[in-house]
């Protein structure tokens, strides 16, 4: 009815708002948790992630994503918004857009922590393209528009593997191919290098939770449903235990209360509860936070010190492990049909199936991708830029000054 | 009815995450207030707070504060929201308690300031868990849940007591116990241990004044009242004349234009309408704003250099002091029953008394805290720790590197 | 109807809540583009103007914006909101009133980043106040307030000429006056004086970009209105075409990827898509930001190479420039009446001339105040409180320590 077609456009676009300032929330968190002779090309590549992210989205992405399906795998029509029609469902379908355009930029972000401090500018935005285009769209028709896996009963409620896990999978891949940071991997010693301004890094995190109650409570859609305030608290109680827990592990584990696992520890709890924020219950966002923590923080020290990966802000194990493991929860808490719920193993073999034909897919088409940038432009910037730093390098400018 | 049902649900669920932006406000100016040498100790603080603040209030705070009251005393059911209703009032229940929860996390966040760069971060998690599951509901429910203050007339609109009183009293019970930084007062010199970092110190009370349109005007929880827009513009009216006396008077008594006093200022006027936002008039603000202004600056003078308590950022004084008298103000400047609107000394007397009740039941309460904690792990860090930093002492990192 | 009553005046609310957040965005923005021994400074004048800006337009600013019209050129009731109505047009008259004074506040503080380094603080609080009490609320009255210029039918949707031509109108004769800094302007050498804290500007431009999502679609002060969702994607692709085109402009010009123009180049984008924003079509939006993007950088270099005013933030490009060319954009790009969707020149030549009109009287008006602010206190520091920063000399305290 009229009524809660303008109710539910006005939360939709308020939501989609405050998922815009994650992408705030995500420059500082790259930027602190980096070193500060490269802080100037972060913020340049979030920038462009913003940017690029929309306008991708607009002129191809949204066609792929929530076109008409051909066969279950992508969309054929909706380009620019051509012939778009007045509503989405229950909202303006102009409002929808926004939302979602939004969303895409968020997903391409989550690559540029894992690759920085030593990926070429231009590379990054060349994947970015593709990304905002043709990775993240293509998964999305599949989750959210229309395709098979959402014909198959697969449910990822606001973006645990299409945004997430799509996001840490083409990170770990790129992250692999661009190879560390030098100085980080020694013949017998792994060095940590530190982030440069914990208390950026720090306002970034809680930046990026606020977004976190437009991101989830805003993917009902639907302000009339009981299910938006559920999301609202399952999110609140995700990242309030996972951060209470990687606290815990990492105090245990390192004998100190770790600030930058505990930090990325909310994070992981967020992450964890995207995909079943609103189907599960207070105690399963609880118990899915908690083990996130501690997952999290095994993650990073197995991706560090086993896979000699370097993913300076651990976004591999934030958004790709636990996006992961959220959409697979999924399947064990959803308090209609998850197994510990009597629901059977149905929806949690369709879960794990689904996340592993989302991750397959990514890391074929993400590792295409890189290859050809590698292969045309490189993805990486010479010793001699790595050392000074990218930012008097590739942009004449320093970041701080006279501090 | 069901629409308006809807509205005010959303309009309460919004203002919730407006207010969550808050922790990011306190974590930075804390940050910003003090040494750089703390940075990532006070930070850590702020998301265990946060963590710690909801989780408690889940489990516990929340029976206590609005359960079924015994004697007007305390709640005694709703613990993990167990058998919790489908409506709370005219909005929704989850979003009621959404509401609550982050409003819960900022009163311990007020302490946390105050104890800034010499208390034990194990002695402040144990502290924080007493507050959001003990003191702060036990209070909470006299004034809001029920209990017997709510039943006496007392009015505190959305926390000028409830939240800073309760947390600058608390803070001042903690900042004394915990002495003094090292090097603070000398035989015949009082030291100002300048903030680090002002710029991130005035964003995060920009923050504050943001997320203050949430708390504010969200306590209505009405959106079809009126009340909630004149909440709004009295909030605007207190900070902007808060700001503008604590600058004129910081420049007359001091002979400049004091930055840190002038953005406390704000911070004064804020919490000095909080507790009568929807029942002043303009004027009232406006009046109320100036004075809070005047007042904060002699009461961080007063505490720094007669009782000689070091508040590195005069949490005290904006907290505890301006949330007393702006809900005595409430007494004199409310436009159904105050003194001065003609309704005679019954509620003056009523919030006064009101005041004493909470602020000494809060002293008694902090201060048994406080002694236990003290006896059985220790309130304060040991004097090598607290000179060299907590950040590369108890967390082994610092918050900045190259700059 | 009483339902859209509520709804809408809770939109204007939201929004003007969000447009609040642009203050911390623009202080962030003026701090980092700036000298870290002028940031405390920087950041008074934005307090200051917050608190004036409210306070000035909430006790003569509204009442001339908006009062009872003398012959079309100022109101001459409302002041202090005395005898106000309930309702104005389709929304509550005090949410309304909320929404305005914080947009007044913000067209002072484009001003104050002009004239950043070098200009006295009571001087600026001087200009602050004649700003939001006369200056800005004249060409309001005007262009929304009933004034003559909305009777010929002249288009600005959200500020394009109001709020940001004003704004930099103002700040090109301030900065043109007050004279360029100390070293800028050498014999045969134009310096750069670098920003100091490149991501805390970057941090202030996304928020300013979060705060235009309240500012643009707040604007049409009704959420049932499809040109709501409308102007907020306008407002995006605006901000991000732009974005892209400075960034592609600014590598091919300098041959580098400049961050600071990048980074203007957003706002630039958002700024020349206010006036317009419901306006507009996608197209319209992404040519408008595309150019914008590249007139910005233009006008950046002609102002610093050929006129030799110093903006040290690129204010006059940024509010000025774009804010003009935006609102003749109108002209062309109104699907209803612009040139290229058939309307002739008839609206086109009412934009051009209006503009003509307001920024002949802005330069009239702010050069008069400018030059009796300059007669009696002086616009400048001396050299020696310039040379050393008026962080140390005009407050007695430094922005950072121990970084």
């Amino acid at each position: 009815m009229e009524m809660n077609y303008v109710l539910n456009s006005m939360w939709v676009l308020i939501a989609a708002i405050l998922v815009f300032l994650m992408h705030a929330g995500f420059a500082m968190v790259e930027v602190g948790f980096t070193q500060s002779k490269n802080a100037v090309n972060i913020i340049m590549k979030n920038f462009v992630t913003v940017a690029i992210g929309v306008i991708g989205f607009f002129l191809i992405g949204y066609g792929i994503m929530y076109g008409k399906s051909l066969a279950g795998i992508f969309g054929t029509n909706g380009f620019m918004l051509i012939n778009s029609p007045q509503k989405y469902g229950k909202i303006s379908f102009e409002v929808f857009f926004f939302f979602q355009a939004i969303f895409a930029a968020t997903c391409a972000t989550i690559v540029s922590g894992a690759m920085a401090e030593r990926t070429k500018f231009s590379s990054y935005i060349v994947f970015c393209i593709v990304s905002t285009t043709l990775i993240y769209p293509l998964i999305g028709h599949w989750i959210w528009g229309g395709g098979f896996l959402s014909k198959l009963g697969f449910v990822d409620f606001a973006g645990g593997t299409a945004v997430h896990a799509v996001g840490g999978i083409a990170a770990f891949v790129g992250a692999r191919l661009v190879g560390a940071r030098d100085g980080k991997y020694k013949k017998d010693k792994i060095n940590v290098i530190p982030g440069h301004n914990i208390p950026l890094g720090a306002l970034g995190i809680l930046i990026l939770w606020f977004g976190w109650f437009g991101f989830n409570p805003g993917s009902t859609l639907d302000i009339t449903s009981p299910l938006t305030a559920h999301a609202a608290i399952t999110t609140l109680l995700g990242g309030a235990t996972a951060t209470i827990s990687s606290l815990i592990f990492s105090t245990i584990r390192y004998e100190k209360p770790d600030a930058g696992l505990t930090l990325n520890g909310a994070l992981a709890g967020l992450v964890s509860v995207t995909a079943g924020a609103s189907l599960i219950s207070y105690l399963g966002a609880i118990i899915i936070g908690t083990v996130a923590g501690i997952i999290m923080i095994l993650s990073v020290e197995f991706i560090d010190t086993k896979l000699k990966i370097d993913d300076p802000v651990g976004a591999i194990s934030v958004h790709g492990v636990c996006g992961i493991i959220g959409t697979i929860d999924v399947g064990l808490f959803s308090t209609n049909s998850g197994l510990l719920y009597g629901g059977g193993f149905k929806l949690l073999t369709i879960q794990i199936v689904g996340v592993i034909i989302c991750a397959i897919t990514v890391l074929v088409l993400a590792k295409i991708t890189f290859i050809i940038i590698k292969n045309i432009i490189g993805l990486r910037v010479d010793i001699h830029e790595e050392v000074n730093g990218l930012d008097t390098m590739e942009h004449g400018i320093s970041a701080y000054i006279d501090l």
